[in-house]
């Protein structure tokens, strides 16, 4: 990719990402790190996510595609949120998961995408990695934390209270030690960059 | 990389999984895998992973580094494996992990290196990605079963026999099903490659 398609492709990305600020989809927690990044002249964003709490119903395992969301949290969640998403299910295995947040970064060239990573994984940001495909140079910032776990079947919760209150605990928890890595991701960005 | 380094680190990366095989240190279920890639002239494999089920223990969430391998297999397991590795349990969260194959291939070139990440991801390995380096091309091929559920607390499980039974179950599940991608997947690059 030369500089003008890089040029091309960062406006493309940016005037998805300010429709979807308009339109209030991009996460709050995540926006001052994406500015930052848009900021820099060699990076745009084409994808990101702070991290979340999901409920999901899954037919069968690794079974993405026919995944039903009962609940999406980008925030700390409890029992009841829980319970009361669960609600909706109906058939499969019921899921917790706890993601920790990912970003993708589209890089000038190779050098600058080999910095951004050094300093994602310095920041805690540990299963980061350089995407590349023949014409581009994607950053995947991403980390370790998470949970997946089982939490009912067929409509039901099948937890006792105690394990639920645990595994919220843990979703809690990964959703902090998040916020604290994008902030240091924050603060080693502009350190380095700006 | 030219070509004499790619030779270089194909013949430094067979060295030491020769090594292993002797050693008995790799995974018997992807050896015929590796030999595949291995023959290929474009490719080496650096490092991999059958895809394991594994009892963990683990100071703080994402604290891989002080975590604690309690047990594991590659293979099913039962409910009385994983009663018996946790009574090397001392103090921490104690999670059952089901892990799916992860290969990671050096590539001569990025060409080659996209046809492998397309069939990858056409034999049931849709996590896979191009990791690069200013230097290297590697695929890292892997996928998007995965079981992270805490069981026990500070030497004791404090799942019930059903739940434990559950988990173990998925486990096997993901195993059976790494396996048949795993055999996909020779296929496939016997078909595009020899």
């Amino acid at each position: 990719m030369n500089e003008k398609e890089f040029l091309t492709a960062k406006e493309r990305a940016l005037n998805s990402l300010n429709k979807a600020f308009r339109e209030e989809k991009t996460d709050n927690n995540i926006i001052s790190l994406l500015n930052i990044i848009n900021n820099i002249k060699e990076f745009y964003t084409t994808s990101s996510c702070e991290g979340r709490t999901v409920l999901l119903e899954i037919p069968r395992i690794g079974d993405k595609r026919r995944a039903k969301f009962l609940g999406k949290w980008h925030d700390t969640v409890n029992i009841d949120d829980i319970k009361e998403a669960s609600k909706k299910a109906e058939k499969g295995l019921i899921w917790l998961l706890a993601q920790s947040p990912v970003v993708h970064i589209g890089c000038a060239n190779i050098n600058i995408a080999d910095k951004l990573l050094k300093i994602s994984i310095a920041s805690g940001f540990k299963h980061s990695g350089l995407k590349s495909s023949k014409r581009k140079y994607i950053v995947e910032i991403c980390s370790t934390e998470r949970l997946d776990s089982p939490v009912g079947k067929d409509g039901f919760l099948f937890c006792n209270e105690d394990y639920l209150q645990l595994l919220v605990d843990i979703s809690n928890e990964i959703y902090r030690v998040s916020k604290v890595k994008i902030h240091k991701l924050e603060l080693n960005l502009r350190q380095n960059f700006v």
